[in-house]
């Protein structure tokens, strides 16, 4: 086994599940050793209030400095009991990898740093990079607004590459030009000290069935919002973008199996990018209450909760929709708590800026095929702190392992080992092209 | 410790979780060798469907016949982190056994054991006895009915005093006329195999959104069912009842200290004794879908499922009502899976029954006190199987250990020890008087 790989497999077979803090330690150490060891420069592990930073600078006294943006953590991995290999065991099986972050986004990170090392190796490094390696992005980047604050200086730079992006259904490298905006919010309704015998049900309120009355009034049967003001500063695509939409290639047949949901709620392919690319969304990721176990057991449970996630658009600020849901929550009776577990900022960059370029151009070399190049992410990322709080008027997310198949975020995430190799190489391309291009 | 006692304890240490079977044989053969060993006669390990019945019959060559119905299994003990002593350790603390199902309904289920004994002991018993100790009742006894239909002639009776009973607040025994019914239903949808990224909400539909409008749709802010005919066959009270009612004492500032939830709905006596034993609910006893762990993760689960109950008053039918769910359900577009754990026929009987008579009379002597009369209970036993498969006319639930304080079906089950030895002297003079009465 070489290197590359041998490096990928040990960073996986390290769980760093940033929601419980199991292994974010080790994962970070393990990425410090493995900069200096491979890159032959210093590597940090700076503390912030959460999950550390891991940072890196490799100064090639070039004109242009590129910030290298990747996470480290790992959504957690439940339910286990469906997954084929253990999580953190890295099994190979037929061309794959099988590990939570493998796809999301370990395999990536790797790749990029062996690029910089092979161009660094052969001298043909004409780009300053630092490496910033966040510990919290799958628990909402909670931290890295505080930590790029405290670090303006050190962290500068002329354009910033983003994870995020991967291999499109038909093995097309994905282009990014933007991310969704993120608020993620715990809405806690707790009734009393313990849970009553349903025989109690006709004397007291029962918090499930209250909060979910609650959360049916914030979002239609449609998926439309119902938060007033929630739409008010949503701006409209401009004619590069709808061009981009219209011009995105997706085969619904293809998607609708990779998802493996028995329906998609539209089936028009331009409705579909359309919805995954534009819509706001207020969506529940999870909900619990009372018995949840086998058989039958009659409670008035005391307590409920929910996760809730909306997603955003430009130029939907999360701080103000988190103002208008709170007013909504007030004006519904809802007599709870509300825990914040994230807000990120919409962004969407120009099509033609030089990292969006370099990106293109690499990946048509490397690929053989016309790069699927995309308004914005369906998904989040903190790279409004990027462009909102360091200035980076260029960002992109591009160059990445997993595909259709591999299962972020869910059971048996996975990569193919070769998409892994092809991301070494289109990462090198990439820089080559950017070190060329005036910014 | 005395053989009361000690039998109590031993019991009370078989953990017997009817909803996942755990330790119910072991609880069963516990009850026949108890039997044996105590009474003197055979006692028998029926099968059934599902968990067995325990059945022995003490034959006195009386004119009447009693049958006692108990149950041996148990709520399961979760949360468990919220007991303070094991949930079947039965630990002893200052007067006090905790144990789950130490008040629901093992303590009673031995103290009219201990009671049979001692009156056979001294020749008194002039009643014969047919014990029926059923294994599912915490499950909505499920496998009862169809027991009943087979052994119906070795189960005739002339009266049956059923469990269900206890002390009220002020340490009052109950003598409790009748049941409310029961409903009680999972439903489950589930629209793929695997949790999505929540990028994709966008494009399909949310499981738990889907069910929480379902569950929204069954049941009005006030607590009143929306189901299309659900209320039809309510029959209104008679006189004999609505005075039970008003005599019904209750302080309603001890009961929401006991019951420990910050708010009842309402905070008239009168009310409150109206609503827990006239009203029909619809009461979610458990909801859950995707992720409930620490932290965020932001995802579309695949799948929800709440478990529901519907308590019913005379003259709803279960069957009936579970027809009229289906309709609202698959009216108001439901696409999911309906699974049943349990049917029960609400019941009230008449004050003037010799059954009745004899509890309210022993009740008076042994507690030095007016009882308490309550038309029905606010929860639920199979007391209607008894009244209409069996053809049993007096059937009464009386005679029980546990208190207010005693937390049934949540954590820290309790009762006190002193209440138990009461039990015993109460279904002894409960047998004389009753035997000594025609029927």
């Amino acid at each position: 086994m070489d290197e590359e790989l041998y490096t990928l497999i040990e960073f996986l077979k390290i769980p760093s599940i940033s929601a419980t803090g199991e292994g974010i330690e080790n994962a970070a150490n393990f990425l410090k050793d493995t900069i200096e060891r491979t890159l032959g420069v210093k590597a940090y592990v700076d503390k912030t209030k959460g999950h550390p930073v891991v940072f890196s600078e490799i100064n090639v006294n070039a004109k242009k400095t590129l910030l290298v943006y990747n996470h480290y953590d790992v959504q957690p991995v439940d339910p286990i009991s469906e997954w084929k290999y253990p999580p953190f065991s890295a099994t190979i099986d037929n061309g794959k990898i099988y590990a939570r972050g493998a796809s999301d986004n370990k395999g990536t990170l790797i790749a990029r740093l062996f690029a910089i090392k092979h161009l660094l190796d052969k001298k043909e490094l004409n780009v300053n990079i630092k490496l910033l390696y966040e510990g919290e992005e799958e628990i909402g980047s909670i931290n890295l607004e505080d930590y790029i604050e405290k670090n303006e200086n050190k962290l500068k730079a002329d354009s910033v590459i983003m994870e995020g992006a991967g291999l499109d259904v038909k093995g097309r490298p994905q282009i990014i030009l933007g991310v969704k905006g993120l608020l993620y919010v715990e809405l806690i309704l707790d009734y009393g000290t313990r849970d009553l015998h349903s025989s109690n049900a006709p004397i007291v309120r029962n918090p499930c069935i209250d909060l979910m009355r609650i959360i049916t009034s914030l979002v239609d049967h449609e998926g439309r919002v119902l938060i007033e003001g929630f739409y008010d500063d949503v701006r409209p695509l401009n004619e590069e973008e709808k061009e981009l939409i219209r011009k995105y290639d997706l085969d619904v047949e293809q998607l609708k199996t990779a998802l493996g949901f028995k329906e998609l709620k539209y089936n028009d392919k331009e409705k579909i990018v359309e919805a995954l690319l534009t819509y706001s969304t207020c969506n529940v990721d999870g909900f619990e209450c009372g018995y949840t176990g086998k058989g039958s057991k009659t409670i008035v449970p005391h307590k409920a909760f929910a996760k809730l996630d909306f997603r955003l658009v430009p130029n939907q600020d999360p701080y103000k929709i988190y103002e208008l849901l709170k007013r909504h929550l007030e004006k519904n009776g809802f007599k709870g708590e509300i825990i914040t577990h994230g807000f990120e900022y919409p962004v969407r960059t120009s099509v033609n800026s030089p990292v969006v370029k370099a990106a293109i151009e690499a990946a048509r070399k490397i690929y053989n095929t016309e790069p699927q190049v995309i308004p914005n992410s369906p998904g989040t990322q903190p790279m409004g702190l990027f462009v909102h709080k360091l200035g980076i008027r260029d960002a992109v997310s591009a160059i990445g392992v997993g595909g259709y198949h591999s299962n972020a975020h869910a059971p048996n995430e996975n990569i193919n080992i070769e998409d892994f190799y092809k991301a070494i190489r289109h990462t090198e391309e990439f820089l080559k092209i950017y070190a060329s291009l005036n910014q």
